[in-house]
């Protein structure tokens, strides 16, 4: 028996993924009873100084034509992007009873359900594990492996390269402009780093592991995001302080009235297992219903990992696996309700650069008493009388429309001089 | 469609898989396209309270008979103990060319490659997820989510009985037979914990771990196997101040001259992520040459998180999967070669309870000078002249056979009072 592959994209994880298919052809055929073929690939410029061979593989110039090839049992899409090419490629295989392996959260996120369906209609699969956290096989975790259970939440660090800037910046009391351009520079990210930053990237990710834990319809407009760009080294001092690390944390919770899907910069208790995630590690923490807590953690990027997941799949195929693509049938998803942002409560680290003028703080501690909010703790640094200093506040239990309204009112008061900022403080697990 | 499932044994974790299918049916069809039908349950009594009902399911009072029954898919082994009925059951399931599923790690630790040859034979499959590690599907993450690698080492706590002991002791102080005793009042430990507390049970599941990740023949005899009962209140204290946790580590290294194989009370750094490994947890660390290293943390037992396990290999086989038992075809699995123990280096701690008498570290540095054993550093608590002191000392990277040879001239002192204490220290991926 042999698996016909035809690989669309050529770029780092394409050439690694080409590599391990030459590499390890012998123990992949063991391990599936099944020759794996690569009979075809695509990619922009032919004649690109490659590290792997391409040597004997039928080479197309258009990636649709060869989607649209008869004689390929499985696309592997590599090229990225959540729509143009990526996505026509994916719909020709379809159109043409082919199955997917693809590493492109991107995708996944916003047309995977309209794929998931389209796929069962003509009874293919979409292997997905390479598009969340890399080389930690998160999705066979919760599609397989937790069958048996529901789950109630799952949260995680899934994009490495904001993680490695955040360590770096702790580790190094550097600010966020100098650690990501080291980081440009040292290849943890990107020539454009937007979607790593902004915190896209990890909704994207989040939104397929909501998906597949709630058995809901993946929603990508549903996550409210914020990046990393916005903390400073004050920051992450005060937080060192208090006895938290700033991570950013993608969360998904099933909560009475819907899901809160959010990825945002977090403090979390410096003893958790997800603080100790460094670097461009990634780690996703769930908790089943009969299972109990599950932690797992691994390198989250780079082609060598990448290229175990993608392969992963390949030999699930190979060995006949076919499983719902999120987990149950699509029509048997659930809607993706957002629950009501506003109700949801937590507890806060806030921060207000002010004037040390008598009377501030009795005007911060009206604002908080008219909102009903208490304090758990305040920290203050004085400097010279008349300089800036920085207030810094965290907050017991309170509903996120309630730091909202306290939030407005400090800003309006004339000696708070800087917007406050706030960052949310997780608990998690306690 | 539908699988045919019959139970033998209606302990806790019976009971629990019974209610689990009986409570999940609806989610499980989901997830298999396929109706989870009990159609056969057996055990000691059947008379016996039980939190779930067994009202119109078939009952046997032969598990052989129920084993053997045409009209039955899969066979689920819940009774435990390597040898005796379980294993009958096991044959007589395969030899009527049933599928077996099985929380039972004795019996896959001396019989798996047996059981495995004889179900190739007949097409069937043998799931053994519950066998290690409970919850976390460590069977399905080495067999499938990292099928393109190769695993080159792999380490874990493997027994939570034993891990809760060692948790308990350090913080409360308290000495290993106490707070057995408290474990067992509590339900952590069983009324006999044999095999739990001198190593047997971590390292039947380490047999299983090391056939998966390294394609070996399972060979339990191959396993170094030390327990806690010796750990002292004294050694605990001392790892503490020497900045290490004492944990029971399962551990499986590729080495150049074989496999080397232990279960034993190590020293691990208090940073590193398996020393935060506390109570009834398990965790398993392993480092795949694609996808880097991966650190997997849950519950390793109780009815509920075997109860996951087990429903996830029958979905498995709900759902069509049906893979090589050890990951590949069992003629392909390479012989479990054994490493010479001696020639494994590692790092020490020792610790000498002497007479407090003048040139006893004149001796004490001849000894290690004389077998070529440099030190790293030395501990010593004064007492009252005359008083047993202990002198703690720590060595760099050494072989064994070096170090059994120094203890043996420690032991030959005679200011040497007791025998000397030696536990291993691990990097860990330092």
């Amino acid at each position: 028996m042999s698996l016909r592959i035809g690989i669309c994209g050529l770029g780092t994880v394409g050439a690694a993924v080409l590599g391990l298919l030459k590499d390890k052809s012998g123990l992949l055929r063991q391990r599936s009873w099944t020759e794996m073929e690569v009979v075809a690939v695509s990619a922009r410029n032919r004649n690109l100084e490659r590290p792997v061979s391409l040597h004997g593989i039928p080479w197309f110039d258009d990636p649709i034509e060869m989607a649209a090839h008869s004689d390929i049992d499985v696309i592997v899409e590599l090229i990225g992007g959540s729509d143009g090419i990526a996505l026509d490629i994916c719909k020709t295989a379809l159109g043409s009873h082919k199955h997917i392996v693809t590493a492109n959260k991107a995708l996944i996120a916003h047309h995977g359900l309209d794929l998931a369906e389209k796929a069962e209609a003509v009874g293919s699969t979409i292997g997905f594990e390479a598009a969340v956290a890399g080389g930690i096989p998160v999705i066979k975790v919760l599609r397989e492996g937790l069958a048996a259970n529901g789950v109630d939440s799952i949260y995680g660090i899934l994009n490495g390269t904001s993680n490695y800037i955040l360590s770096e910046m702790r580790d190094n009391g550097s600010d966020f402009g100098t650690v990501l351009k080291e980081a440009q520079d040292k290849g943890y990210a990107e020539a454009d780093p937007q979607f790593d930053i902004d915190g896209t990237d990890a909704a994207h990710k989040l939104t397929i592991l909501a998906a597949l834990a709630f058995g809901c319809r993946p929603s990508f407009d549903d996550v409210t995001i914020a990046g990393i760009s916005d903390i400073s080294e004050l920051d992450i001092s005060f937080s060192d302080e208090l006895g938290y690390r700033i991570k950013l944390l993608a969360i998904a919770r099933r909560g009475p009235d819907g899901y809160q899907q959010s990825v945002e910069p977090c403090m979390v208790p410096k003893v958790s297992p997800i603080a100790n995630v460094e670097g461009v590690f990634n780690a996703v923490s769930l908790h089943g219903d009969r299972s109990g807590p599950i932690f797992l953690e691994g390198r989250g990027a780079g082609a060598a990992p990448t290229a175990s997941a993608v392969v992963a799949d390949l030999v699930d195929l190979a060995r006949g696996i076919s499983l719902p693509i999120f987990g149950v049938p699509t029509k048997s998803l659930a809607p993706n309700t957002a629950s009501v942002v506003g109700t949801i409560t937590g507890r806060y680290y806030v921060r207000l650069m002010v004037l040390d003028r008598p009377g501030v703080f009795a005007e911060i501690a009206a604002a908080l008493r008219d909102e009903d909010v208490s304090m758990e703790a305040i920290l203050q640094r004085t400097r010279a009388p008349g300089d800036l200093v920085p207030v810094v506040m965290t907050t017991h239990e309170v509903e996120q429309r309630k730091i909202a309204r306290v939030l407005e009112k400090f800003s309006s008061l004339e000696t708070v001089i800087e917007e406050p900022r706030v960052i949310k403080i997780e608990p998690l697990g306690g």
